[in-house]
């Protein structure tokens, strides 16, 4: 390199702004503006040695002849006076990464995926809160199992597939939707709150079924008449509350706070956190025959929420409803009830034929756009997440916003990285379920009881 | 709202009573006394911001808009006076949630699983209760596999059921029972003593034969005299103590502290916890032609406490036995002996036909409701608990009391979420087992050893 | 209680001797000399309260009633005064349990299992003897995998066997044994040592084949003298030393601390633990020829030790040895290589008449007398100790003694409740091994590998 | 022993160099010099006593006999006089083996396996280069089943083989090689700059195709130049870049420190660590007919790397290459994509004959010589490693060399005591998979999909 003029620290300290950067490296210094938008590395790794000797950082990632080879001569202009070199000049960049407080939130960009809002909300949102949105039934095994059974199904990636654009669309019940993903949650809003503020989005309406039937007819009602509503979820999994035991310690705890008569306290055992108290006016003598109820107040389609088994899938398909959601409600209420995927794998062994009659969605376990895309490939629409979706509320509208544009960039690499460009593609023969096989169901009796249970048969309904 | 007066802080403090009770949100202030017992979430809750500012806690789990449309009106007395507001209006309600001590006992109601018993017992009672309470065989094997093979065993549960009522009765030998548990244990008191404080309740008698056949007959004769006392269950799964070693150790630490020959310590190099000092007057040589000398001694139904194998439950149902009880010992005698919920499915596989003969028993693992569920779904007539008893005793008799309610609840939850509301409707449909089925032997010989074992025949008794 | 007279606390503390002792229990006084000898639990824990209050003691063990109704009146010597309590008397008695160093050894009874030989010796042998006792092969799955294959085969227990008095005797290779348990160990001493301090002791030798073929034989000439020598096993799983790196990074800090040329340094990159220099001596050319040589030079039963499949078994079969003692050197040599016990397994699925042709013997991973009885009921003869009788060392010969009491103690622990009284008794029927059967080979070839190996054939004696 | 003259500590003391090397060992002087070469255990831990007292390390390895035995008589020089010994003589040898601080390399000797020196980068690189190097996709599950699908692969040892001598020469694409070890990786250096440095070496180029093949096209024509090249080795595991959580998270934090504005935080949210951002000139287009593009621009062999299904590898077959090598980019593109490993069996499984027309290679999780010996007995031709030979250049070309040299000396370990000296032995007959084979698919659609998955047909080129 040709000897250039000498530049000092001082006069090279100054050019350190997006539109006049200057950096040093190996003593030389250069003229990088024009480069900033063009580095692969993005212009902000640059910008933060602007004015400064980058020698560090680029050697990190770069050998010695790529600047010289990607910038034209003129931008070299001139060498680093060494004799100039002060303690100021010696100092690292400034930098912003002072430590967070155990409890306070991190910017939003930093968090990269559904792990990271839930061990943020862990940290940040009240106790009463981290105790509804976390908790699970009992000893939290099929919670832990929606998860880990999504683990140990095994994809079959094909390669040298054109997998420059990928697309992620689908449809829904007759909605089109930019990708198969829903989010599965009790709304503390009415509908009319969240027409206003999203005026063209379209919903599922999850239905509770109160005890109080005309609540209900009332709420269809409102339901058909309002054209974002494209269908009716009739929630059937929380036909009781289950025992979420953290749910249940924090009102425990808080019962310690106030005089009660031993009797009152006694009474409480049953615990009753939040969980409960809200599934209170949850009618518990829901029946198939309701749903002949629900089809005369509403003319969308209809859905049964929370199935797990093949057994109520087809009686559902018999019904004639117009689709499925398999779900064990997070693991919120049954423990060792079977994970919805697994349910799914039922479906496949028991009655294959359910896929061309009605729609089937998951839920439960869904943290990772490589979920979603098993969930895909073994015949579901679309999946929903509910708890995730739920921490990232901590950060408002933004963070669902984050989370979901995270899942979706999940989704597609994990198609692209599968071999495929378009949901239409995905198929069973994308994914091998050979460690969890022995976990799914292949009649509707124990293999090796002696007969066929006794007690009522289940019930059906010919026509709806 | 239409603006109200303006009420001060100290006025508003005054309202903190059950009997007057004012709360405020969104600087508006409720009179609430009358809706204090129609709170879905309990009066506690409220009465803790009784004349107090209720904003945070309300907001935490209600719409603005909940408090207008539940109360009427004339319940809105004013709005509060911002500037009146001090310290100690802005403090928190006053909490007694202070920390307890590591082996300070808390508050029986704040317990709500049996986990939460065992975990307060090994904090608070002495060293070597809690030694003997919890100790198991050698590495803890059987102990450990008695729990996880209920936790490996699936729920496949039913949707669209009324499930409002529950119904857990049962009937144990004859004895009408309101739910099928029974607490396995030794009893350091005399069955007079028991009777005294429980003249109305019915026993199962478990026997432990004496070296000296005199006093056990003796002990049947008064068990035959006793009318609360309803069947015999014959231990036979502790012939020989276990080597608890938890237990040993206590006392191996013990003899450290009295002056003792060299020789006086060899001789103790056996260990010899409190379980094997008590085991000391069970006789190891109890036989099959044992139960017909008890037999002779009782007109009560006899039950084998203690089976591990298809073969003797064949042997016990062909001695023509009225029950056996599948159990282990809480792994405390044998380590790797096998599971009663894995020997349970062995009957299924091997001998069906017994489930017609005779009443099956299973204890050993048992710690929630959906345990008790699964035992009943595969045949059992009702389950055991001894352990976990145990650890309630350290709250006294309000302790086993509050803990048999918790099981309670939790079966008919798990009835409930699986959709029957009889023990009449289950059975082995209801549950998957595949993740276990490789663990229940199908023969009564090795599948790959190559010939029938030599070594004595089983006896065989043809008639009792 | 009539009331007797009042006896003071300076009184009551004179009488603290096995000659003369009171307690006082519920402010009751009574002499317990007599009874001392008597008393279930054993006389030192009443010794530790010798004119001493042991009410709290005696009230966690015993209900009121029991002093009362084991000791005659005339015991009851009187009354507590207590205003004669001070402190003195309110002390807990002393005791010696002071809190031990952390590298200092327990006393040897308070030992009672094989896993707290190891425990002491982590902490109280030299970092060098520590790593070389303790090391395996590599990464530690087969050292891990030893024990775990154990633990995942599930005994099938038999109740109702009079099991008042059993029997472990056994034979090894024509030798009466008073049980299944050898210790497999290359001794630093020579057999003229051991022969003197043990002059009656039976010895199986085993022999490492030198690369000097002539000093082994002549090791071979001193066994068949020699008339305490039974058999001779000759090691063939130590063809090549593993890599045991707990053991090669002792070496390798150590060369650390003296001046060493880089290329020594880099010449010694292999390590070369403790393990590996003992293994210089040792011939990595022995062949299946080799045996013929070895038969020429004794009269002795000669076995195999170190077998690890069922193939060489066979070969060493139709060889004509006496024995063969399957064993992965305690996974020290190759890490995956398979735990004996699945080898075993192999045996009975693949060449099931080699039982009846040779006898089998078992080493690696024993910790439990169940440990022994499972192999035995797999066929083995006998089951080799390695690595826990060198931690036993640590105590001299009584450590060790103390170990194989404990060991003895355990297998009859597990015999009793299994149901059997003698070894004769033990077959497969006792296991079930359904956790592990899919680890263990069916056939010389891979299930789904197109075509049988090519490679050179397994050689082959004819005849020896 | 014969007295002879006493020595004192002084004079013996001055005896301390590897020229003239004196010990103590029971008060006995001996002059160890000449037998400093010959001592089994290396000269080093002698000369660390030289001119001292030996006894202790003496005592620890050897019996009191041995070095009499070993030395000749004239080498006893005397006794020590031990009234000489004072303070001074008492010290423990000097040792080096001084405290590293947390982030400072130890000497490259002292590492002795690849674990190592992932432990040493984790705490001695930048956090940068170490989340560049260790990253992997998004939960880390393929990442760490390479690994362990591997540990649940078992040999069967075969003993008595003469393993004096062992040979891991193979041949790689008509390459001679040394063992059957390539390192799979990306380098910062040009080919020609590869080539001045090592003049006479081997290289597979590993073929990133460029958007531009343009590009592609010109190196290619550069290596088939290079006589030092021997094959290509077309990426097509890397269609798009992983999500590398590690590697997103350092990237993330660093954009805190430079000011942005929100939209720009928000445009960054996918992320985009180092990974993806090196990924940017990778061309996701590529596809099979790209291939006959590649074999127009080059004569050299032509293999794909990334090969993930043996649906692929049977198209690469029919396509007529020359190779291909299984691999999941070590874990790092695509989470849940199966273990090369598994895909090996699959291809045992699927299409047995691919064996006989191209090599086979397999990378990602390799850690140990039994890791090379297991794929190799699988079929494959050699291995590579990446991620550790990355950890490597920790320590400059010196650490690379070191680690080759231990994973070869861990490969010959590994078939020596499997009981082979050439790998033209090893055969899937050596393996026993009883626990992976569930893992590996057996058809090209899923066993109990209803139907052949729709969506389109894989291509298939007749003719390269």
């Amino acid at each position: 390199m040709t000897t250039k003029k000498l530049l000092s620290t001082q006069e090279i300290s100054g050019h350190n702004t997006p539109d006049d950067c200057w950096i040093v490296v190996d003593n030389q210094v250069w003229d990088v503006t024009d480069f900033l938008e063009e580095h692969p590395g993005g212009s902000m790794i640059i910008l933060k040695y602007a004015g400064r000797d980058a020698t560090k950082p680029y050697s990190e990632v770069h050998t010695p002849g790529v600047l010289k080879s990607n910038l034209s001569p003129e931008k070299h202009l001139g060498t680093l006076d060494e004799s100039t070199i002060n303690d100021e000049w010696a100092k690292p960049p400034p930098t912003e990464t002072r430590e967070l407080a155990f409890n306070e939130k991190p910017a939003l960009h930093t968090l990269i995926n559904s792990h990271d809002f839930q061990e943020i909300a862990s940290r940040t949102v009240s106790k009463k809160t981290w105790a509804f949105y976390s908790s699970a039934a009992t000893d939290l095994i099929t919670r832990d199992a929606n998860k880990s059974c999504f683990d140990r199904i095994w994809f079959r990636p094909r390669v040298l597939r054109n997998v420059r654009s990928v697309d992620t669309k689908t449809n829904m019940l007759g909605v089109d939707c930019s990708f198969p993903l829903f989010i599965s949650n009790n709304s503390s809003y009415t509908m009319e709150d969240l027409r206003n503020v999203a005026p063209s989005a379209n919903f599922f309406f999850q239905l509770y079924v109160n005890r109080d039937r005309e609540k209900s007819a009332a709420l269809l009602r409102q339901c058909s008449a309002n054209p974002n509503i494209k269908a009716i979820f009739v929630t059937v999994d929380a036909a009781w509350p289950g025992k979420r035991e953290a749910d249940e310690r924090v009102k425990a705890d808080e019962s310690l706070s106030v005089p009660m008569s031993p009797s009152q306290a006694k009474n409480d055992k049953k615990g009753g956190g939040l969980g409960r108290v809200m599934a209170g006016f949850i009618d518990p003598g829901l029946t198939w025959e309701d749903l002949v109820w629900v089809r005369k107040h509403t003319h969308l389609p209809v859905c049964l929420k929370g199935v797990m088994s093949a057994d109520d899938a087809i009686l559902a398909m018999e019904a004639g409803l117009d689709g499925i959601l398999l779900s064990n409600h997070g693991g919120r209420n049954l423990d060792t009830s079977p994970p919805a995927i697994i349910t799914l794998l039922e479906l496949h062994k028991r009655c294959p034929e359910i896929f061309d009659k009605m729609e089937i969605y998951v839920d439960s376990g869904i943290r990772r756009g490589t979920d979603i895309l098993k969930a895909i490939c073994l015949g579901a629409t679309a999946v929903g997440m509910g708890r995730s979706m739920l921490f990232a509320t901590n950060y408002g509208q933004e963070g669902v916003e984050h989370l979901i544009d995270i899942m979706k960039d999940e989704l597609e690499t994990a198609m692209r990285n599968n071999g495929i460009t378009s949901l239409d593609e995905a198929g069973p023969h994308m994914v091998h379920t050979g460690d969890v096989d022995h976990l799914v169901p292949s009649t509707n009796w124990h293999p090796y009881a002696r007969k066929v249970a006794k007690g009522r048969r289940s019930p059906y309904i010919s026509k709806l």
